[in-house]
C-alpha cells in the first residue's frame, strides 16, 4: 500500500453536506492499490465509543495516480464523527486525523477521528433550479447585432467581415439582442450571458466609468428593461456581467481623486502610493498592466456599500437572473461574503459565476459564489480534441481530477466553456474541423455543470486570441440544414429536456479508447462515446439519443454517440 | 520518487498570506525522496508567461511519511501565480494544478498554474498583539475560591479535601477571584479564563438560563466589572466561556415554547419536530445526550442577532478580552462570521478562541475563529510523556503534523492545553509523576501558541474525568519552595518575558532520543530538549536558560534544559 496516497479532508471537497441530512464522504488513494474492502465507520460525536455504523465506498473517480472511492451517508443524527478503514490481504487499516495507523482505539476517538460536527442547513451550498436545464449563449454585444438604426451611428467603424482591432465598433447593441430573441429560442437557447452593458469608452465595457448608466451605444435602461422583459416571456434567463475589482479611470470618483488627491473623500476607494494619483508612474494599483483601469480598495466600506447597492440594483430594479463576476478572484473572500448576503436576500436564485481560471474552492464552499467560469474543462477539451495533448484515457483523468476539486453542488452549477471572448475560437484551435468541433460539444453538452456557447459558433466563427475571438456575428452565414447548426440544435435540445442530464451523478472514464461519459439519476443511464483514436470503434447498440459519425453499432474517428440505458 | 505524496493546496494552510506583500508555500513529499533542489517559479499573473522569479524552498517540517518544504516570499505584485520545480537526479519535475509533469509551457500557465490571486488585506488573519507573551489560567469557578462569604453559603455542598460529584457546590465566585489576582500575578499569570458566569443551576454553568444575568452564586455585575477592572490594572486579560450552541431549558424563551408551542414567538429559535416540545420523547435537537439543553436555531435572524448581541454586550460594556466559545464546530460558518464581525467592530483586539477538538482549518482562515483550544497538542504531550504511545522521534512528527494543519497566524494563537475541565488531569494520566509534569509543562511553554493550564496543576490537583478534575482549590498545599511552583513560576516568567517564544519561528525535531524544539527570531534561537528516553544524555553546553534533572552537560531522564544561542 502506498500509505503516501492516503488523503482526506474534512469539511471539504473531501467532506460536504448534500442536505441537511445527508453528506458525501471520498477517500483517495494510490491508483496501484488493491483493497478488498474500503469502509467508513461512523456514528454521533456523543456515543461513537460504543455505538459504530459500518458502511462500504464504492470506487467512483480514477485520475492519473490516483483512484478515488466515494459514499453518501443519510444520517440519523447529524452530529457525525467517522474514519475509515481498509482492508488488504485480510489486514485491516484505520485511518483517522492522526494517519494509517494498524489499529484504533475508539474510546479515545474524541481527540482524533474525523468529524462534520453538525450539519447546519445555511452553510450548504444550494442547487439553484432554474439552473439544472440551462444552455447559456455568450453575447459579445458590440459584435452581435445592431437593432436601434436611429441612434447615432457615427462611432462604428468595422463591417461584417472584417476583422476587428482593439478599437473597432461594429454597433451591436441591445435592440440588436432583442431582435434575435426568437432566433435564440428557436436555437433552443434558454440563458443569456452579456459583456459588459454599463458606460464605458472601450468596445468591451470592462472598464466601466459609470454602473448606473447604459452605454448609449448599447441603448438605454428602457432597452435594457425591454430585453429582460421579452427574454422572461420566452423562458430565457439573463445574466449581466460586471466589474467589481476595477474600473476606468474615467469614472466620476477616480476623477475626483486624480483632482483632489488625498483630500477627495473617494481617495480611500483606490489603493494609491502618495498624496496624488500620477498616472504616468502607476502609484496606484491597477488591474492587468492597464494604468487606466485603477484597481478598487474594497477594504473601504463606503466603497463596498457602493459596489453591493450596484449587484442589488439591478436584480431588484431589472429582475436580472444572476452576475458574472470579473475578475472575481482579485477581491477579497469577505467582499464576496457580504456581496452574496445582500443581493441573495433581494433573490435568492440569482446565479453568482465568478471568473475564477483556477481551483477555486474556497470561493465555492456556499458562502460566496454558487459557480465560476470552468476554464479548467475548456483545457481538457482542448488538450483532448484540439491540441492532441492527452488521449481518451488521459482525459478522462484529468476531468476527474477536475471534479474533484469541488463539491458535488459545485460542479452541478460549473459553466463549461469550450471558449468565451477571453480565449481562442475552439473552432480555430481545432485547425477548424467541424467534426472535433461537435464532438468538442458533445462533451460540453453531458458534462456536469452548464454549457456555455460563444456567439457565432453556430456558422461557426474563427478566431485567434482577443480581438481577433470578437468577430461580427454574420447571421447570413447559419447553414440551418447543415451538420453544425443541427448537432448544436439537438445538443441544446437534449440538455434543456433530458432530465437524465439534470443535476444528475456523473461518471467519467474511457473505454477501448473512447472517452465515455455517464450520467445517472433514478437507475437510469445516459452514456455519451466519443471517439478521436483515429480507428473504428464497435458499440453495442442501445437506444441511441443522439449521434455524430455512427452508424450500424460503429463510431468512427472523430465521432461520437448518446445512449439511453437503464442501470 | 513516489508522486503520490506530493501535495499543495491553493489558498489555504499550504498557501497563506501573512502580509499584504508576503505569502508563505509549503510543498509536501515522500520523507524518502531526495531532491537536490525545490524550487518556486513565480511571477505576476499578467507577465508571467516572459518573466519568471526563482526561489529555493527549505526543508521544515518532517512527520510520519512525509516531509515538508516551506518559503516565505516577499512580493513586489501581489497578484501571485506559481509553479514548483523539483530536481531529482539531474531531472527536472514541474508540479503545477494538473499534477507533476515532465515539461511545463509557461504561455498556457493561465491555464494551469497555481495561484493566490492577490492578497487582500482583510482576507489575512491577525495576530492579536496583546496575546504574544500571554500565559493562560483556566478557572473552573465553582472550585477555585469563596471571596463573599456575606452570601447566601445554604447551597455550598462539598469540602476542601472531598471529591466533587455531579451536583457538589464548593463556593467559589467572581471575589474569590479578585482576591487572587495578587496570588496569581505573583505566579506570573497575565491573562485568564473563565468557566461561564451566567445564570444556571449547575456547578459548571455550561447550561445557561440567563445570558444578561450573573450567577447569584457567583456575584454580580459590580463583582465581574470589579474583576475585570483590578485584574486590568494588573495587566491581567480576561476571557469569559459562552455558550451558544444551545442554552438551558430553564431559559425564558425556551419556557415559552414548552408552554406555547408553535404559537410561542420564539419557537423557531431552537428545532423542534413537531407543533409542541415533548422532553420524554425528546423531539427537538439538543447537545449530546441532554434533553434539559436544546440546541439553538442558528438559521434564525431574530436568535442570531439575539445572541450576537450578548457577544457585544460584555466585549462592550465590561471590557472582556475575549470570548472561548463553547463547542463552536457545531454553530454554522454563517453564524461564526457574523458574529466575529460584529465583536471585532467593537474590539478587533477581542479574541475569539473556539472548543473545537478536531481539524479546523475551515474555521481558522481568518473570517471566524482566532484560535482553538489545542486538544491536538495536549493528545500528543499524553502519548509522549503520559502514555508511552509515541517516543522522541514520533513525538516530533505528530507535533510537526499538528503544526501543519493551519497557517502560521493561527498556530501562533493556539491555547495549548494539558488538562481542562474537560479532561483528565495530566499529574494524573502520568501517574502523578513529578517530573513528567514538569517536561509536559516545559514543551507546552515552549510550543508556538499560548500555554493555558488549568487551576490547581500548581499543588498539583489530582483528578479523573469529570467531575474529578474539578477538585476544590487548596491553596494552602501549595509548596512555594517546591520543584513544581519554582519551575511553573520560572516557565511562565520565561513566555511572558522572552521574546524568542512571543510569535516567532518553530522548528520540531527529535536528537539522540530527545525531543528538540526550536524557536527562532531575529537569529537568535531558544531551543529546548526533553530526555524521555531512561538514559541519561549528553548535550553541548550553550546558554542555559532554565533547566530540570541537566547538570554538567548532561540531560537525565525526565528532565528538560532550555538553552539560547545564535542562529
Amino acid at each position: 500500500m502506498i500509505k503516501e496516497a492516503i488523503f482526506h479532508e474534512e469539511d471539504s471537497n473531501y467532506a460536504f453536506p448534500i442536505s441537511k441530512n445527508e453528506i458525501t464522504l471520498r477517500l483517495r488513494v494510490a491508483k496501484k492499490d488493491e483493497f478488498a474492502k474500503v469502509q467508513v465507520v461512523y456514528g454521533n460525536k456523543y456515543d461513537y465509543y460504543i455505538k459504530q455504523q459500518v458502511i462500504d465506498m464504492g470506487l467512483k473517480y480514477e485520475d492519473y495516480m490516483f483512484k478515488y472511492y466515494e459514499v453518501t451517508i443519510k444520517l440519523w443524527d447529524v452530529r457525525f464523527v467517522y474514519i475509515f478503514t481498509l482492508n488488504e490481504n485480510g489486514k485491516t487499516y484505520y485511518f483517522c486525523e492522526d494517519g494509517v495507523k494498524d489499529s484504533y482505539d475508539y474510546n479515545l476517538a474524541y481527540f482524533n477521528c474525523f468529524q462534520f460536527p453538525y450539519i447546519n442547513e445555511v452553510d450548504i451550498p444550494k442547487r439553484i433550479d432554474w439552473l439544472k436545464n440551462r444552455v447559456f449563449y455568450e453575447v459579445f454585444i458590440d459584435r452581435f447585432n445592431l437593432g436601434n438604426k436611429e441612434k447615432d451611428l457615427s462611432y462604428i467603424n468595422l463591417k461584417i467581415n472584417e476583422i476587428p482591432k482593439p478599437t473597432s465598433f461594429y454597433g451591436g447593441d441591445l435592440k440588436g439582442i432583442t431582435n434575435k430573441l426568437n432566433y435564440l429560442k428557436e436555437l433552443g437557447i434558454n440563458a443569456l450571458y452579456l459583456t459588459p452593458i454599463f458606460k464605458s469608452i472601450s468596445n468591451h465595457k470592462y472598464d466601466i466609468s459609470d454602473y448606473y448608466d447604459v452605454d448609449k451605444q448599447f441603448g438605454s435602461k428602457e432597452d435594457l428593461k425591454e430585453l429582460i422583459t421579452k427574454a422572461h416571456q420566452l423562458d430565457i434567463k439573463i445574466i449581466l456581467d460586471a466589474v467589481f475589482n476595477h474600473c476606468s479611470d474615467q469614472i466620476e470618483q477616480f476623477q475626483d481623486v486624480l483632482k483632489h488627491g488625498k483630500k477627495s473623500k473617494y481617495y480611500d476607494w483606490f489603493i494609491i502610493h502618495g498624496d496624488k494619483v500620477d498616472q504616468e508612474k502607476v502609484n496606484y494599483e491597477i488591474f492587468s498592466i492597464c494604468n487606466y483601469l485603477p484597481k478598487f480598495n474594497t477594504s473601504n466600506k463606503e466603497l463596498r456599500e457602493y459596489l453591493i447597492e450596484i449587484g442589488k440594483y439591478y436584480v431588484r430594479e431589472f429582475k436580472i437572473d444572476g452576475w458574472r463576476l470579473d475578475v472575481a478572484d482579485e477581491l477579497s473572500h469577505c467582499f464576496w461574503q457580504e456581496f452574496r448576503k445582500a443581493v441573495k436576500e433581494i433573490d435568492p436564485n440569482c446565479l453568482l459565476v465568478a471568473e475564477n481560471w483556477h481551483n477555486s474552492y474556497p470561493f465555492l464552499r456556499g458562502d460566496q459564489f454558487d459557480s465560476i467560469m470552468n476554464y479548467s474543462f475548456t483545457k481538457a477539451t482542448l488538450d483532448y480534441l484540439a491540441l492532441n495533448n492527452l488521449n481518451a484515457k488521459e482525459v478522462a483523468y484529468q476531468l476527474n481530477a477536475i471534479l474533484l476539486r469541488n463539491n458535488d453542488i459545485a460542479n452541478d452549477m460549473m459553466l463549461n466553456l469550450l471558449d468565451t471572448h477571453d480565449t481562442d475560437r475552439f473552432y480555430t484551435s481545432c485547425n477548424k474541423d467541424l467534426d472535433l468541433l461537435i464532438c468538442a460539444l458533445a462533451l460540453q453538452f453531458c458534462f456536469k455543470g452548464n454549457p456555455g456557447i460563444y456567439y457565432g459558433i453556430e456558422i461557426p466563427l474563427e478566431g485567434g486570441y482577443d480581438p481577433d475571438n470578437r468577430r461580427p456575428m454574420d447571421f447570413n452565414k447559419i447553414d440551418y440544414n447543415g451538420k453544425l447548426y443541427n448537432m448544436l440544435r439537438a445538443l441544446i435540445k437534449l440538455r434543456t429536456t433530458n432530465d437524465l442530464l439534470a443535476y444528475s451523478e456523473i461518471y467519467v472514464t474511457s473505454e477501448n479508447d473512447m472517452l465515455l461519459i455517464i450520467r445517472k439519476k433514478n437507475n437510469k443511464l445516459l452514456k455519451l462515446y466519443i471517439n478521436y483514436s483515429h480507428k473504428n470503434k464497435k458499440i453495442k447498440g442501445k437506444t441511441v439519443i443522439l449521434c455524430h459519425n455512427y452508424e450500424n453499432n460503429i463510431l468512427n474517428d472523430k465521432g461520437f454517440v448518446i445512449m439511453e440505458e437503464n442501470a
